[in-house]
């Protein structure tokens, strides 16, 4: 048994960590592979004071319940199940949730994970692992069409250049909308070019009130008050970033040009699983590096510079 | 010919003013009664840079044109008629607009106001000319459901004691929402109270995420962040407040919580005209004060003060 652990501040590998269920009903999945997030690097940084094993992208293999054997990717709000927000289908905002690798629950940074097994989706074999690593935040990006009614809204501007303005990007391409990038490195845009997706450098170009939609990619302060300056008036701004920045730009604008701003979170694993499938989204080019579980500690010191794009760990 | 004049970031009564039409096609509009708003207030503290006319809630006869005789009141954009938003059904958002009393066009306190003829809309006998002059900011409050989906967002929360507020209340219980005002005045809530809407004081309530809807109808800095406080996971901010802070509220909660927000401004007169018309929505509670034009520089004034709802201008 190993993980990844944060503790007082420290991220380590531990090769005695022992995995144990968090709640009743939790099934223990042998990961395979994971993939690290920015939100991982925001943990360490001190975000959501979360302490214990880092991870929530992941696949591996149930090892009881419905799914025993198989290879399975698992949702990461572990919702009560009881409380008003479960009953009215919203689980991903329980009160009373705990998230994997996220929010008081051990993550998939480790030999093993627990997952409610109500939270498990099996893999079809058209998926690679290294792709089905990208189920959770290509969820994230399929959560914009079940947000938003895309039918009227056909220009398309995603702002931000790295992993998950990638995803948005091709999803949005996906639904029929006419999709530009806007980010700050050429080499990333050369990746969303590849796709045969239009890109365009942000120090390059004159903003202006254009697009149907912008989805905020950034995970930047700034982010925001660009995309209400590409927003035209009735437009909507799909908001993907948090800060910890103390304050957000002022919202007149947004009024006066009745702008609709959605916050956008957490997605669909089976519109994922079902496109992956398809071979309909590409994500084999976000993979800029892989490193064994032991090596995870300098793994994510590598996926916090600007050139990553999705650095995996290999675990079992 | 007289009128109220914003000139040089001074209020005068211009005895001698003489209406001009400012686009071709105007027709000009005998003003009866004028309202004043919290624009209105603005405009003279300097937002927009405005110099004119000021009044932009009215109701008069029109001399000419299609409507020649008739009680009228008037939409206050007057949107050129050509560009990608006025063909895309977007008129109120021109970018070439000019806006009665508000923007490049001189408003309604004066004897005259003219007026785009497609901007008018007759006066059912039905409705008095003090009602009709709230047919401007009632029909603001029916933009709510304009833009945004009712049906699933029951429990509504309107911010705000004021004229805004109280007219937003009453459209929201008319689409059949559970309507509660949240409001800093006790007088002004007790009026909220006749209209049988429950009615809460800020000040004795611990706020906690239970609202599908929130309206911010606060026009103040604070009303977004209480707004925040109010709604659950996946609510509906809408909001009607702008204000000149530099700033606003970190927004990260909006996207960990998928909450949308909803720019509203100017809305449909024709659901305010048939709602006033059938007695559904009470606005003479609301008139708070009187006076002729020659003294609107003082009803400005008064209507600046907080115990104030709506101050009116005997014109004609
Ligand atoms: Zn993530
Ligand atoms: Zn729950
Ligand atoms: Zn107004
Ligand atoms: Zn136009």
């Amino acid at each position: 048994m190993a993980a990844i652990v944060l503790r007082d501040g420290q991220t380590v590998f531990d090769p005695e960590y022992v995995a144990r269920p968090r709640h009743s009903g939790e099934v223990p999945v042998r990961v395979t592979t994971a993939g690290i997030c920015e939100t991982d690097l925001q943990l360490i940084r001190g975000y959501m004071g979360f302490e214990g094993v880092l991870g929530h992208e992941f696949v591996g293999i149930a090892e009881s319940g419905r799914h025993a054997g198989q290879r399975v990717v698992g949702e990461i709000n572990c919702s009560c199940g009881e409380c008003e927000a479960c009953h009215g289908g919203r689980g991903n905002h329980c009160p009373h949730r705990t998230v994997l690798g996220i929010l008081d629950h051990d993550g998939a940074f480790a030999d093993v994970v627990y997952v409610p097994e109500g939270n498990l989706h099996a893999v079809p074999k058209q998926i690679s692992d290294d792709a089905a690593v990208f189920v959770e935040p290509l969820a994230a990006a399929f959560q914009i069409p079940a947000q938003v009614d895309l039918s009227w809204l056909r220009r398309a501007t995603v702002l931000g250049d790295g992993r998950l303005g990638n995803l948005c990007a091709q999803v949005l391409r996906l639904q029929g909308c006419d999709v530009e990038v806007i980010g700050k490195h050429a080499e990333k845009l050369a990746l969303i070019d590849e796709l045969g997706i239009r890109s365009r450098l942000l120090s390059e170009i004159t903003l202006g009130p254009t697009a149907d939609l912008v989805v905020d990619c950034t995970g930047s302060e700034s982010g925001l008050q660009t995309a209400m300056q590409l927003v035209r008036p009735r437009g909507t701004i799909v908001l993907k970033t948090t800060t910890a920045a103390p304050s957000g730009p002022n919202l007149a604008p947004l009024v006066i040009d009745e702008v609709t701003l959605v916050g956008s979170r957490c997605g669909p694993f089976p519109a994922a699983i079902e496109a992956l499938a398809a071979g309909q989204i590409q994500v084999a080019p976000l993979i800029s590096g892989r490193y064994p579980l032991a090596e995870g500690v300098e793994a994510l010191d590598r996926a916090s510079r600007r050139t990553h794009l999705k650095v995996l760990l290999d675990v079992n």
